[in-house]
């Protein structure tokens, strides 16, 4: 019979079982902290219909997305969380409790050029908080503990969350009678990192029409040195002169006051007034999360308040605040900066059992007792050679092996190996059940990430 | 601003977030339960090459499939869960170990007709244990007590494993001389439980081409009453006359003598000599499970050992044996049946704090706390007045809430109110934490099915 290549699509990653251990422990790990933080688990179909996907129109996302007729449907596969969280708060409006709060791990897909490092289908992890009508400015002030819960849990703590508040920009550009160009400042602005203050300051003049004095004074407040306290100072200066500012700097004063509450360390934050996230969809606080070491990572996790969750569905107004997490992406550079745990249990089993009779009942029925306490229990039934039943617990890198001969059986005993120590203890099965659980808790309490 | 009907595909389950809490759980136990097996979780691909997912081709899976174009490539969404192990088996022969188990849960894509209970979009769940040339029939007796835990976890008691082995069906057809007539033989046998004895006998000998006599004996042998034990001995008096047959009720005897060690109860495990699945793939132990009390929801998990799981892509012989799990399905009929419990918790949280000060700082030290000791608590922000708070936290089904104010504060206290007695209670927040964590601890004990 001919064969068919058995290839997987370029931009789509498929890890190797070890790897993919990994990943779980980190998917495992973005569920539960979430869900610690009051969020509600919410799965969507990945295929919606391509008016209900395409409300909002236009740009990039039309020309990546996956698009598709069956029968007489024009369907697409979901390019984010975003779009399907705002039908599904729209069509189960009357049936939601608000503020609503949801997180959601899933696949997206978007059809981009294929290069090293950019995936055509990735996972997201998101969570938003939705309000009907108004949402209180307490859950921005919350969003920066999660980040820091949640990569802390990850095993990372070279990390900075960097906020800004929109408000604070916008306000500022008022007070400087820039509003019409804001967008054309933010846009420059937000090159500062990559091209320097001098040729922001150029561009400022030359191509947006700002004055000298002003694009000193803008390189002068996205600049500000100091801690929170001190860019709250320096802000406090422009207070009085735009309602919106005002109501701005308040609410990043509140999100700042609120941070050791939350158990937010002073060197995992900062605010950043050069952070904008994009010109029309982020009204309020705006979040970017970087791996201090690795700034040429850019966020891994981004966000902000925004005000209007569904426009495009519903006339209700719906505010709501959320951050995504690009995990396969994220999953991907941790890779290739060696920074997933070599320590970290990547076997598919805590313990392989090789039994060395004929009858297996005893090696089954051990299996099921170290199954029951929680004990990831695999049994080898194959007809091989000893030296070749080791080579496949090694091979698999399960931390223990247990033998079952007769001699064992007859003593109500089993042969406990520790692979890692190379260790072999002749002990009862109760025994072996207390030794294995203190190792693989042990085993298992290390981090994702290690630096 | 015209809005966009904000609807979801029909055919495409979408829960509300009690319901989606529910199947969360249903996942966490079943991701777990394969664990504990030694299996290892996989993730490929909801897209592949439209070549590779039809390798094998024709039938009904070319007409259901979501294929569309991309740029050049011809793309489809994955039918099941099979076909992209197969592919990753042989695109990674050389990096597996094998056995190579693995278990993956996730969501497969089929255009059928939209009808009641039938989805588009559904979960499988799916384990397969995959030998290098050869696989012992260990790993075949282990399934049944893999089904049993799963289902018990699951909250499920009145269910039954019906077994079969292909070998034996085969030979004893090589016996009476109808092996040439197997497939239509087993497509009629299917039947006895819709048709009943007297129309399948007419069946055989009408359309089959089988004589009276061998009719006969073919609804004896696939009719006999009794226990493992007595079907084991009724099939004993055709030993010595086929080879297959002989393995094949050799292997049968295996499945059951182990069926106690492995833990599975006489009453959920049956030898049923109708079960053929399907005609083509299967060549050894086959699988069904029914609820007992339900048996015109067919088979919820189901599955058999096979020869040769990737012959399209590779020419290594790589047999197996798997089971599958229609999780959607699943879950939409023991929602209909109402045996999704009531008592298992489908809050977004297990405690929500209202704070009834300006300054948050002792609601969200709080709040921080109990995160940390693992509770899910949210905190409530939102200026509304009492009355409004008490209804958010009724309608969410929070089992407690802890109201935080000044005198509180000053005490150094907090003042819990179980949400489900009524009673309140002003404590310090260890004693809260602890009272808490205990309470919550019981909920959770429950299972997620109620029969």
């Amino acid at each position: 019979m001919e064969k068919i290549k058995p290839r997987t699509l370029s931009g789509f990653l498929e890890l190797l079982p070890e790897k993919q251990m990994q990943m779980e422990k980190m998917l495992a790990i973005l569920r539960e902290t979430y869900a610690l933080y009051g969020f509600t688990p919410l799965d969507t179909p990945a295929i919606e219909a391509a008016e209900v996907l395409l409300a909002k129109g236009g740009g990039e996302t039309e020309k990546q997305i996956y698009r598709f007729q069956k029968g007489d449907s024009d369907l697409a596969l979901r390019f984010d969380l975003t779009v399907p969280l705002a039908k599904y708060v729209a069509a189960n409006y009357g049936q939601l409790t608000f503020p609503f709060r949801r997180y959601q791990i899933g696949k997206v897909w978007r059809g981009e050029r294929a290069q090293r490092g950019r995936f055509r289908e990735f996972y997201q992890a998101d969570i938003d908080v939705i309000g009907d009508g108004a949402l209180d400015i307490l859950n921005e002030a919350e969003i920066p503990a999660i980040i820091y819960q949640t990569f802390t849990k990850l095993g990372l703590t070279r990390f900075r969350i960097r906020v800004n508040n929109r408000k604070v920009l916008n306000g500022f550009f008022e007070i400087l009678g820039l509003s019409e160009r804001a967008g054309d400042v933010l846009r420059t602005i937000d090159k500062l990192d990559k091209i320097g203050a001098e040729k922001v300051h150029a561009l400022l003049t030359e191509e947006c029409g700002v004055s000298g004095e002003s694009a000193d004074e803008i390189l002068r407040f996205i600049s500000v040195p100091g801690t929170s306290a001190d860019k709250l100072a320096f802000l406090a200066q422009y207070q009085g002169r735009s309602d919106v500012f005002d109501l701005g700097l308040s609410e990043l004063r509140t999100v700042v006051e609120y941070l050791p509450a939350f158990g937010v360390p002073e060197e995992n934050f900062e605010i950043d007034l050069t952070i904008a996230r994009g010109l029309d969809y982020y009204t309020g606080t705006v979040y970017e999360t970087v791996m201090t070491d690795h700034p040429e990572v850019g966020s891994v996790c981004s966000g902000g308040r925004y005000d209007n969750l569904a426009e495009y569905y519903t006339n209700k107004n719906l505010p709501g605040v959320g951050i995504s997490i690009g995990l396969t992406r994220l999953f991907y550079v941790l890779q290739e900066q060696n920074m997933l745990s070599e320590n970290l249990l990547t076997a598919p089993a805590d313990v392989l059992i090789l039994p060395m009779t004929d009858d297996l009942s005893g090696a089954i029925a051990l299996a099921t007792k170290l199954r029951a306490a929680g004990l990831r229990t695999q049994l080898y039934g194959e007809k091989k050679k000893f030296k070749a039943k080791m080579a496949y617990a090694d091979k698999l890198g399960v931390p223990f092996v247990i033998f079952l001969g007769e001699d064992e059986i007859a003593q109500g005993k089993c042969s406990v190996k520790n692979m890692t120590t190379g260790e072999q203890q002749t002990v009862t099965s109760n025994e072996a059940l207390l030794m294995l659980r203190v190792a693989i808790d042990e085993r298992n309490a290390g981090s994702v990430i290690q630096e």
